[in-house]
């Protein structure tokens, strides 16, 4: 269904766990499936992962709000936060979100009928949070009030504009936020800049040649090519995938494509990450360096972009066939995330002819019919989220540190600037998506080095001062 | 049910309407019924009244968020609301609150099973409000952000904990709020503060003796005579019951009474105001000077006591005789009250010794009990108010001035010192339930009129600077 709506780029926030590097218990805390009615008592285990090694009991709370997918991935790829908590004597929390992991409201009915998947909404995640940070305060003896532990959100990407969201919505639970690659602008910016910026990542990380102007040129050669069943034939041996392409599969491969474009950019990381498949450091560059093209003849055209795909589909040399129904990988629940990108996370997407795709305007009712399609949920409310989180009109909001990586798509939707002396953007120019959250290594560039730097002295200084204004306590 | 359980008291807020002083015109918006779920997507038709006389269309939007009554009987009482409009050239919107007058989401069913009642919550409400602002700046052909007119919130009482609310979780909709005697704390004061005021207000209203003592007295006194049947039948007779009182109408009665005295205490106006019935000016003194006991013996004591009272039954002396099923009057609705009260907005209520009514511990098990057999609703988050709204921390709002009376029972739970530079307080230390929040009367205390002068100011100042910071206009 994926393929069927344009552009539901998945707001990725990494690598899938693999070694399991950092260590946690595993917890459950009962929450209520509708926070904002009494239509319904239910409860469902909410799952987060803690860990007391650092916390002196009365150190800060780190408390990652959760995003699209199992949470173990968020807990394994941000190694920021596990870096840091030591200094801090901070606890470590990662929340999951509801209807993503394990956390099902209702177990395998979750998602089969609107009266279940209904209760998919960012708010009730918000309030899931508040509800778990309570439960830990609790835990910890801290019902009263005013001996409660200072709360840190953190977040990437959806968790970082959730993360964003619960200080906004939320600010007594939590003392501030730190929101990397938060694109909550995404729902009012030009609908072309998520493609604009995957062409500008593509042209200048090309070195022998312009890379996306090929991409560019190469989909009218493959409108060509798919237009006939030889053609397809064609493809499908050529390009190695798994099931023969019909004529109703065309724009399937259109929009994998233009998915696999967009994750490349997103994780366009410095060093070899590893998803389902592996991916080599600088990823596009990878990709660009294996598309010396010299012809503009449809079929060498196309073999050449099939190589430089394996970068993407193949760098291990391990996959048998190209699946082009899956764009993306394990930990992230891109079939949940569509209901939210087409409910209430409405985030208007299009190309132009200055971007390395086709042409495609932002198509609303298009959009809503496909939706409805495949949710039998009618959008009655295109702009849910401005209005339930006030869009660009940030004034209000405090204590909350916004990175952007210039490099990231996902950053034309992002907070670029300072807001106020208290919401702070930190800009890095060469970086792609939350790089900054993830652990150290070696080939960071020195922006993400600054940012991380700058996050744990305003950090330091929200949790000091909250500890002498409020818990009147020293804080070094 | 109100009587069973103890002092679900209403937020009352103020005399019904009469004469209809205000003019506007009525209409309606279709809202969500659930605004924080897909799984039900009705909608249904929320009242509101405008008035655009004053208004240039460039000036802000006054937008009263309505309590818990019919949304005219707070139009007819909040005339500073019309006396400053002009002058802000404003736009004047007074929006009714769910499942109040004639805004009921199920029409005749809202009420009679939780899966229609279940909506009623606070949270659904200031949504409402957001959807009907949004919807008014649409009109106003303000769907474009930048061009958006300012709101400022306007509330009493419940109504002002809603603009409160409505500012701290939508400051992009509204750039400010004025919340008049809004009780947000009473879900964290000690539980006795409301009985403590109301004894006094008695106590200092009283000119030639110790009002609240002969109160406090005549417990014992009411407990002595209708512990028989002979006893409740002479009761009956003596204060007029409409129905002859019954053992098991005791508590009734009793609960009654407490209503009553409350009742006088908060609206202990210095002007004759016109309720069901209607009151003269400070009317618990006039209660107070009708009840010069010199005699402790029970019966000659409760007639001393049944005169005072007709001061709040039958002070037209029209009145055939006193139903104590109803201690409150038209426009507020104390049955959705109960179950706003018996659901998110539970505020611990107790006496102590100290205080002029029967010593009562605040029992939450029975509360819970009570309100489980009307309603068929577990309550499973008591602290849910705290937790949605932040209670006391107020660290990280902006923008509202909160007005109190300290003569007005509510006041204990009220805002009474100034939180930041944005967030103000100002009390009134001789003045009842929001008596700033209606129109000039010349009786007014000067401590009103500098409440009201210093509103006019701030909401200038924030206006002010909305137009010369987002809107770069001219504001005088």
């Amino acid at each position: 269904m994926k393929c069927s709506v344009l552009f539901i780029e998945i707001l990725i926030f990494g690598i899938n766990f693999s070694s399991g590097e950092y260590v946690y218990n595993v917890n459950y805390v009962d929450v209520p499936v509708d926070h904002f009615s009494f239509t319904n008592n239910a409860t469902f285990k909410l799952r987060y992962l803690i860990n007391s090694s650092y916390w002196n009991n009365d150190g800060p709370i780190f408390f990652y709000t959760g995003n699209e997918g199992d949470i173990n991935t968020f807990a394994q790829n941000s190694g920021f936060i596990w870096e840091i908590a030591p200094s801090f004597k901070a606890l470590i929390v990662f929340c999951e979100h509801r209807y993503y992991g394990t956390s099902l409201p209702f177990g395998d009915k979750s998602f089969s009928d609107p009266i279940y998947v209904g209760y998919l909404h960012s708010a009730q995640a918000l309030a899931d949070f508040v509800y778990v940070i309570d439960h830990i305060q609790t835990l910890n003896g801290n019902g009263e009030d005013d001996s409660k532990n200072p709360v840190i959100a953190f977040g990437g990407s959806y968790g970082g504009m959730l993360s964003s969201w619960l200080r906004m919505k939320y600010p007594s639970s939590v003392l501030g936020a730190v929101a990397s690659s938060a694109p909550i602008l995404q729902f009012e910016t030009p609908c072309d800049v998520f493609s604009s910026i995957v062409t500008s990542v593509f042209r200048t990380s090309s070195e022998t040649n312009d890379c996306a102007d090929v991409i560019k040129k190469s989909w009218s050669a493959l409108r060509n090519v798919t237009g006939s069943a030889e053609g397809r034939q064609w493809l499908t041996k050529t390009w190695k995938l798994c099931d023969t392409l019909k004529d109703n599969d065309v724009e399937v491969l259109f929009n994998w494509l233009q998915d696999v474009y967009g994750n490349l950019a997103i994780v366009n990381y410095p060093y070899p990450t590893s998803f389902l498949s592996t991916l080599p450091a600088n990823p596009v560059k990878a990709f660009c360096s294996k598309l010396p093209v010299t012809t503009h003849k449809p079929k060498p055209l196309i073999e050449e972009l099939g190589r430089a795909l394996n970068i993407y589909t193949n760098y291990t040399k391990q996959t048998k066939c190209v699946n082009i129904t899956k764009s993306s990988w394990g930990g992230i629940d891109d079939f949940a995330w569509n209901f939210q990108a087409c409910t209430e996370m409405i985030m208007p997407m299009c190309s132009t002819k200055r971007d390395m795709f086709e042409e495609q305007a932002w198509n609303y009712t298009k959009f809503s019919q496909d939706c409805y399609e495949v949710w039998k949920v009618h959008i009655a409310r295109p702009n849910l989220a401005i209005r339930e989180y006030g869009g660009k009109h940030l004034a209000a909001a405090s204590n909350i540190i916004f990175t952007n990586g210039l490099m990231d798509p996902w950053s034309g939707g992002g907070v670029l600037q300072n807001v106020s002396r208290s919401v702070y953007a930190i800009v890095m120019p060469d970086t792609a998506h939350h790089l900054d959250l993830r652990g150290y290594n070696i080939a960071d560039p020195p922006s993400v080095l600054n940012a991380r730097y700058h996050i744990q002295v305003v950090i330091r200084k929200w949790i000091r001062t909250y500890y002498r204004e409020y818990l009147n306590m020293y804080y070094h």
